[in-house]
This record gives structure tokens, C-alpha cells and sequence, in this order.
């Protein structure tokens, strides 16, 4: 089976944590100290329940969705969009469920959307990935 | 001065380092470990001089810009787009140029572009981010 072929009708959920270490190692890799994630004072007063987790750990996610969930390996991330619905929490649980959209074969190309619920059911997030083919 | 205000005509140069710090801190959030980024025999067979960096450390830096950089911390991401135009490598001194576009101050909406280049002043990314004001 050629690399391309092995994504016609690729659908997957994938189960992600965001946990204390995954939120420590987002904090250290990006150096953001907003106090939107950080002070539950601050989240408070601006609404919320607690500290808001980055919404740039789910494109940590998508990342591993990419690099390790696919039926190849041999793949690199041509662009990416995301939206951003419901805030999600420290040790939220999130489903990720991950869909082959497009495959435009003379190119090796493949378009993928995705979206993230949390236990409630509530969309987190939700959008697009274009990869190439690393033939 | 309102805080919408403040970001009129905003522009920013901000420099990010692609350190092993920041490339171990995306790996330990991600857990990719896909072998563009971490086997350079692989990264090699696929034609790129050594590893290529996981192009989402770059949206780590997009939270660090938008959390840290702007004239307000009272701001949340709503969405956001990145197209990979060219790879970077570990230690890559990147600089990102980022840009207020457009001001929606009825729904205190902002939107900015942003695009990163590397030392040879080429664009490795460019993409949007939607960012919403916190009152």
C-alpha cells in the first residue's frame, strides 16, 4: 500500500490529560506567566473558576496527534488553525477526535480536522491541520 | 485610556531562541517524539540538514507574545493560524514580527498577524491570532 493510501477514511480518538507536568513543561517551553494562567485571583475576577489552562497546550497535542497517532510516520505539518470555545482546566480530561477530510494524492497532501471535548461533552476546541507526505 | 485603545497601531519585534530548554520543555508537554524531530539520521534520509523543530514550539512563543508582549494582560486567544513556509533548527535565533490588523472595539476583539524569521532573514511562519479583551 502506497503512504497516502493508508489515510483514505482515517477517523481516531485520542485521549489527552492536561496535567500538572504538561502544564509546567507548556509554561517552561513558552515562558508565559499571564496571569490568566497563573493567578486564580486574577482568573476569578475575569470570570472564571479557576486558572484557565494555555490554549496553545491543545497545539501541543495536536503535535503528538500528528507526529505519533497517524498510520505514517513520515509526515510534517503544512499549517494549522485552531478555535478556541470553552476554557478547559487543570486535570481536565480531553477526548480528541482526529479525521482524515481530504486527500489530494497528486500533491501528497492531506487535509485532517479535528476537535477536543472535555468530560462534559463540551467542545473545547476545534480545527484543521494540512500535512504533507515526507516521501 | 481604554484598554482597546492601547493596542491602536501596536507593533512588536520579539526575539525567541529555539534553545534545548524549549525543545526538551515541547517534547515533555507534547509527548511527540515523532523521528523528524528526534532522530537526525531520519531527518537526513528526508532531506533536511538535521532535525527539524516541531513547528508548535512556534505557537508556544505566539502564547508567550500574546500573554507577555501586548499593552494589556487582560486578553484571551480566541483563535488562531500558522502556515510552515520553511523549517528551523535547534538554536535557531528566530525573531517574530507581530502586528495589530484590525480593531473590532464594539465586541473588544483584536485581530494581529505575525510572521517569524530566522537569521538569514527567512520566514520560517506566518500566521493570525483572534485575541479577545477581558473587562
Amino acid at each position: 500500500m502506497d503512504e497516502i493510501s493508508k489515510f483514505l477514511g482515517f477517523k481516531k480518538t485520542i485521549p489527552f490529560v492536561v496535567s500538572k507536568d504538561v502544564y509546567n513543561a507548556f509554561q517552561k517551553c513558552s515562558c508565559d506567566f499571564n496571569p490568566l494562567h497563573t493567578n486564580v485571583v486574577f482568573a476569578r475576577l475575569k470570570g472564571f473558576k479557576e486558572c484557565v489552562m494555555y490554549g496553545n497546550i491543545l497545539n501541543a497535542f495536536v503535535s503528538c496527534a500528528i507526529g505519533e497517532q497517524l498510520p505514517s510516520k513520515n509526515v510534517i505539518i503544512h499549517s494549522q488553525d485552531i478555535q478556541y470555545k470553552n476554557p478547559f482546566f487543570l486535570n481536565d480530561k480531553l477526548e480528541m477526535f482526529l479525521e482524515v477530510e481530504d486527500i489530494h494524492e497528486s500533491v501528497n497532501v492531506i487535509e485532517l480536522k479535528f476537535k477536543f471535548l472535555n468530560e462534559q461533552n463540551v467542545i473545547v476546541s476545534k480545527g484543521h491541520i494540512q500535512i504533507g507526505i515526507l516521501l
